[in-house]
C-alpha cells in the first residue's frame, strides 16, 4: 500500500471529496484512494451537516494528516509549489484564497437546495430566493475573476485551487439547468473540460446507487 | 488615513471580526478600525447566515484587499512570517490549519445555539444535543493539541492562528457556563489572558447596547 492515501465519500455526492481530490490531481501527488460509505453513521452525520471536517477528504502522507479541504490545499501547495495551485502574484494569491475561503464556509442555501448530484438533470427545477442570493454571489465572483485576470480559469490562463473548489458548484449548476451569463457558462465548460474533472465525473457515472440517501432531510 | 484598514462589526457579537481582528493584531501589522453597525441590513444578513463573507472581517492593505478570515491569516503569515500565525513544524502546521478550517466551516449548532455575547453570562444555560456534539468535537481537537504539543497554547509555547479562531469559542464557553475538563478550562484561561483578547473584550463592553439584535432569529 502507498503511504499517500485520500479518504474520500461517493463521487456522486460528495462535492467535499470532489474537491480534495481535485486538489490532489491538480498537485500531481499519487494517491490512494480511501472510500467511506455514505451508509456509514459517521459518513451520513457528516453530509446531513452539509460542512467538511475531518472524516473527507483527509489525506494522509508519510506521517503527516491533514484534513479539511483548504488545510489540504495549503499543504499541497507547500510540497508542490510548482503545481501552481495559488497564483504567483501576491494580490491574485490573497484573492483566490479570498474566493477559496467563501465556497468553504458560505452558501449554505445553494449547498442545502441544489446538492450536488452528478447523475441527476433537472431542467425547469425551481430555484428559491435564498439559493438564488448564493448563485447571484457565486455569479458575481466568477465575473470579477474573469474580468480581472482574463480567464479562461478564474485566475487566468492556469487552472489553481480556486477551480478545485469552485468545481461543484458548475456540476450543480448543469444538473439545475441554472441559467447562466454566457461568461459563466463558458467558464463552466471551461472547468467540465478538466481531464480531472471529467475523470472524476465518469467514475461517479459508475458507481452503484444507493436509494436510501435519497431519504435524508436536508 | 492609513493605508491599512481592517473592516469588523460589533466586538461584542461579532466572532469573525473578533478572529480576524486577532490575527492582525498577533501579526502586528498596524491598522485603522472601519465598523459596520449592526443595523446595517447587510450587516444583518452577515450575522443572520453565521457565516463569514466578504463584508466583515474585510482587510485593506495597501492595494491588496483580503476577506475571509483564513484568507486573512494566509496572507498576514505570507508578509509577517516572523509573527509566527502558523506553526514552523510542517506537520504541526499542517495541523493547525486543519484545526482553524473545522472551525471556519463547521460547528454550525454551536454557533447558532450558543451565539458569541461578550456582555453576557448565564450560568445553567441548557445546552442541546447537537450544541454538546460540537463542544465535544472542540475539546477532543483542544485535548489533543495541548497533550500532542505540551500547551500552554494549541501548538506549544507560542499562541498561532489557532488561539485567533477559537478565541470566540473560549469567550462563549464562559459566557453559556459549559462545563469543560481542567486541561480545557486552564486552555480558556490561558487565551483569556492574552492582552490582545483583553483589549478586544474590554473594548467590547464599552460598546453601546443595540437592544433590536436580541429579536434576530438563528
Amino acid at each position: 500500500m502507498s503511504q499517500t492515501t485520500l479518504t474520500i465519500s461517493s463521487k456522486t455526492y460528495s462535492s467535499w471529496s470532489m474537491r480534495g481530490w481535485l486538489l490532489a490531481r491538480f498537485a500531481k501527488l499519487p494517491f490512494d484512494e480511501v472510500v467511506i460509505a455514505l451508509d456509514d453513521p459517521a459518513m451520513r452525520a457528516e453530509i446531513l451537516l452539509l460542512a467538511p471536517s475531518m472524516l473527507v477528504p483527509c489525506l494522509q502522507h508519510g506521517k503527516i494528516k491533514v484534513w479539511d479541504t483548504l488545510a489540504i490545499g495549503e499543504y499541497l501547495n507547500e510540497i508542490k509549489p510548482k503545481a501552481g495551485l495559488l497564483p504567483s502574484d501576491g494580490a491574485a494569491r490573497a484573492h483566490c484564497r479570498a474566493i477559496c475561503g467563501e465556497m468553504h464556509s458560505g452558501f449554505g442555501a445553494l449547498r442545502a437546495a441544489l446538492p450536488m448530484n452528478l447523475k441527476g438533470h433537472f431542467p425547469g427545477f425551481k430555484i428559491w430566493a435564498r439559493a438564488q442570493a448564493d448563485i447571484d454571489r457565486i455569479t458575481a465572483i466568477w465575473e470579477s475573476c474573469l474580468d480581472t485576470y482574463g480567464g479562461p480559469y478564474l485566475f487566468g490562463s492556469h487552472r489553481t485551487a480556486a477551480e478545485a473548489m469552485y468545481a461543484p458548484v458548475v456540476t450543480r449548476f448543469m444538473t439545475y439547468d441554472v441559467p447562466l451569463s454566457p461568461a459563466c457558462t463558458a467558464y463552466c465548460e471551461t472547468v467540465m473540460a478538466l481531464p480531472e474533472v471529467q475523470e472524476w465525473v465518469d467514475a461517479a457515472k459508475l458507481e452503484p446507487e444507493e436509494v436510501d440517501l435519497l431519504d435524508m432531510e436536508f
